[in-house]
């Protein structure tokens, strides 16, 4: 099975968690990891073009087969929402913009993926992350974590769906 | 008092208004209007940018002074919000790269300036835009007067914050 990139998005204004992982469903490797962050004193143009530059800087970096960003609910915490929505906007556009094709997962799919258990803690997210990307001295604020966890689940789910496509075409034969 | 053209947006990721006018405090043209739209049935990546291929050339074309975007609260309509803040993002990043400033407006600041009344109705709104850009004629979908009475509402509070910071500039004198 060819390796897969994906470069994984945690949205945030203020802390984004970025991170690329190569791999196939149930093998990934660590391939870089941060959190790109803007400060609440700067007007939101200048925050978003911030993000924006890293987003682009990122992808032309790392050349990702696929983005996944994590898919923003109103159900989210109401404070932070509109800035979580705002820079998950500007990651799916500089993706689009360069052909790469876009995933979205929601958190509960995320943490599913990660730790089988949809209602997992931050603490799980991430201790399950550094087991699976074998980086047991990967620290970070959950964000970095979470990117982490996002390109997991897309490798996970990607491979499982890329699967199913395979069976229907053998069906389809 | 110098003219001012405004560029304002009420995002939306299905139906985003778009309007331009010149003027001053009190007095105001229509330069143009229009709604932006983009299929539900397209991929978010495609539907963000499109919307943004529209926000570069109305600021291309019209060279805004400045750009009026409604400020997103999470109190808005839940089935929506999350678009309208995924299309302000774009609308305010296109504004920001081109050294463009952005004003952002509540709701209510809006409806105030251009009907006195904070809790004033779509119809209201509509009605007062007409009135107060002297297009009687003016007709389309809410979107298109809600981004004009954003402009508007940006000549309003625009120049009576010149207005006092002049004061503030002569008492510092």
């Amino acid at each position: 099975m060819r390796s897969i990139r994906v470069l994984g998005i945690d949205p945030g204004l203020t802390r984004c968690g970025i991170g690329v992982v190569d791999g196939v469903a149930g093998r990934a490797r660590l391939v870089d990891v941060d959190v790109l962050r803007t400060s609440a004193d700067a007007d939101i143009g200048q925050r978003l073009l911030t993000l924006e530059q890293g987003f682009e800087a990122w992808i032309d970096k790392h050349t990702p087969d696929v983005v996944a960003v994590e898919r923003v609910f109103s159900q989210h915490n109401v404070r932070t929402v509109m800035g979580t929505a705002q820079a998950s906007a500007l990651a799916i556009a500089c993706a689009a913009r360069r052909g790469v094709p876009v995933a979205l997962h929601t958190p509960s799919e995320v943490k599913a993926a990660v730790t089988g258990q949809g209602r997992a803690g931050k603490d799980q997210v991430a201790f399950m992350v550094r087991r699976l990307l074998n980086a047991p001295t990967l620290s970070g604020p959950p964000d970095a974590t979470d990117a982490l966890a996002l390109a997991l689940c897309q490798l996970w789910r990607g491979a499982a769906a890329s699967k199913v496509e395979r069976a229907l075409a053998g069906v389809r034969r």
